[in-house]
């Protein structure tokens, strides 16, 4: 294939440079307002006013993570962002950068990978405005894997750790329970051809039918102003939920050394579905009693002398959530 | 699979949780001395006394970089460390922090993990004193991948950028060059079956009659602590050299609009070797005419008026380097 092929709007990465292809997809990505340094060295450099920052990094992999069937480019890069935003709001923090590592077959098109920015950039404008990608790695690989590396500023606010729930404290959430499962159930129940593998067309029904469950899997929207908000209201404990509410919420019991007791009555429609269902990306936190909650914090439950996750003061030993190294079949598509 | 069997040495990831497999790996994992808060939480915290932070982040990919008939699981370790740490170090910083997510097949011995962490620990304490894993993620894969996110305190030091090189200056290196490409090269041609598949008995025969040269391959040994001396000494630019002498001295040249003209008598035995093969992961630098040169660096060429790069005053056109996305047959082993 010549040149002027090579570098045409339908090349795959395996035809072009990793130059060319950074050159094709860097205009697309938000910059930081934290750059001092950007792109094109051999690292970035950011600012630091507070003297100190928060890191996070989180890896979506083709099969344990995604289907190609269901998740469209731009919703990769979405969801890779926005999982990792929620990490750095459940800190307290304000997300400033991200540093994306992607490794994709060698017949990626170079079309899907500007898409694939595309979703970082519309992630970081709409969940954390001033927030960018700094830096950057494409390697070819058999399995698509993105790797990102999320910053956030504290702003001079203490970091909000699992560990400082106290008994007396009420416990509250932001953001949706149960939705993301709910929209996984449907994609893998409806959105599959007769042999249960991933089917597009099937999937175009099931959107059709459930667009807001299906989004809160492939494109969650994580509350994450409400971190920092959290963390100026007097948070004494927060997490992401990206496990289920009832694995979430036994981790800061465990690490708090103290019981959580939940109320179903607080738990919408269906308390098992909002208990068990992983991914929501949805805000976990303690506030003192009497505390006024700040954004779309929601009283849930409270904070008990005890150890656990009690739902209505009777424990619950339900696990939910999901461990990809115990879970994943093996399959893709 | 019992449980007492599943958590046995023997277990596989696909086999423990990732809860476990993390109880297993983090003792094992080297400290950080810009610790605020460390694994755990949803996010780490660091200092940055500096008030601003380096980064860079890094992939490895089973098949395009690296062969598990030559690379030990304490091997990829080191090798994902020392790239990065050589990073950080090319803007003059020093090395606090690394991230380290990797996805490896379900049947990857949790021991093989483990290793992977004592080669992350000996990295960081032999190149780096004082870096540490602060976090990280597990996930399954089909392909064992490796993402590391590497960070710098500047201490104060302005950045040194790859643009800043000034007619006149010293052009220098500080590390071996050629040396990583030559042990490739060796266990291409020899460390293959008949068929040219890797192989690990003609592999052993290889390291023993060449262990130099294979080293700087498989473990390299980047002159970390050159980097910020290079800062003190008034280096002009500077990059870690991963794509080969000639054409990390092009993107020099380019980014600082000057001419680099590189003494072939200052190269070595063999100096087309020098100038094109890749890995070698030493530092590039130019500093101003006069400059004491410091720790390991040697002088081998002066940057001009002009544009590219100039051996012996001649232009020098030839690639050398290693493209993933134009190079990577699609072979693994």
């Amino acid at each position: 294939m010549g040149m002027s092929e090579s570098t045409a709007a339908g090349a795959t990465i395996g035809e072009v440079s990793e130059r060319e292809a950074l050159r094709r997809i860097f205009p697309r990505l938000p910059g930081s307002s934290a750059t001092v340094v950007g792109p094109g060295d051999d690292a970035a450099v950011l600012a630091a006013p507070d003297g100190r920052y928060v890191v996070t990094t989180d890896m979506m992999v083709h099969g344990p993570d995604f289907r190609l069937a269901w998740s469209s480019p731009e919703d990769l890069g979405w969801k890779a962002a926005a999982t990792n935003l929620s990490d750095v709001a459940a800190m307290g923090a304000v997300p400033t950068a991200l540093v994306v590592a992607i490794a994709a077959p060698a017949d990626t098109p170079v079309a899907d990978l500007e898409a694939i920015a595309d979703g970082f950039r519309l992630a970081c404008e709409a969940l954390a405005p001033g927030c960018g990608v700094v830096g950057g790695d494409l390697s070819v690989s058999e399995t698509l894997t993105f790797a990102v590396t999320a910053f956030g500023d504290l702003e001079g606010r203490a970091p909000v750790l699992r560990s400082g729930a106290r008994p007396g404290d009420v416990v509250a959430v932001s953001g949706r329970l149960g939705a993301a499962a709910a929209g996984l159930r449907l994609l893998f129940d409806e959105a599959v051809d007769a042999s249960g593998v991933p089917d597009r067309d099937r999937f175009a029904a099931v959107v059709a039918a459930h667009p807001d469950a299906v989004r809160a899997q492939l494109r969650p929207e994580p509350p994450v102003a409400d971190g920092p908000r959290a963390a100026d209201a007097g948070a004494t404990a927060m997490l992401d939920l990206s496990d289920g509410l009832a694995l979430d919420a036994r981790r800061v019991a465990e690490a708090s050394g103290v019981a959580i007791d939940l109320d179903p009555g607080l738990l919408g429609d269906d308390p098992r579905a909002a208990l068990t269902g992983g991914e929501d990306h949805g805000l976990f936190a303690a506030f003192p009693a009497g505390a006024a909650l700040p954004g779309g914090f929601r009283r849930i439950g409270a904070v008990r002398d005890g150890s656990g996750l009690l739902v209505a003061g009777r424990p619950f030993d339900e696990r939910g959530g999901w461990d990809p190294y115990l879970e994943w079949d093996g399959a893709a598509g």
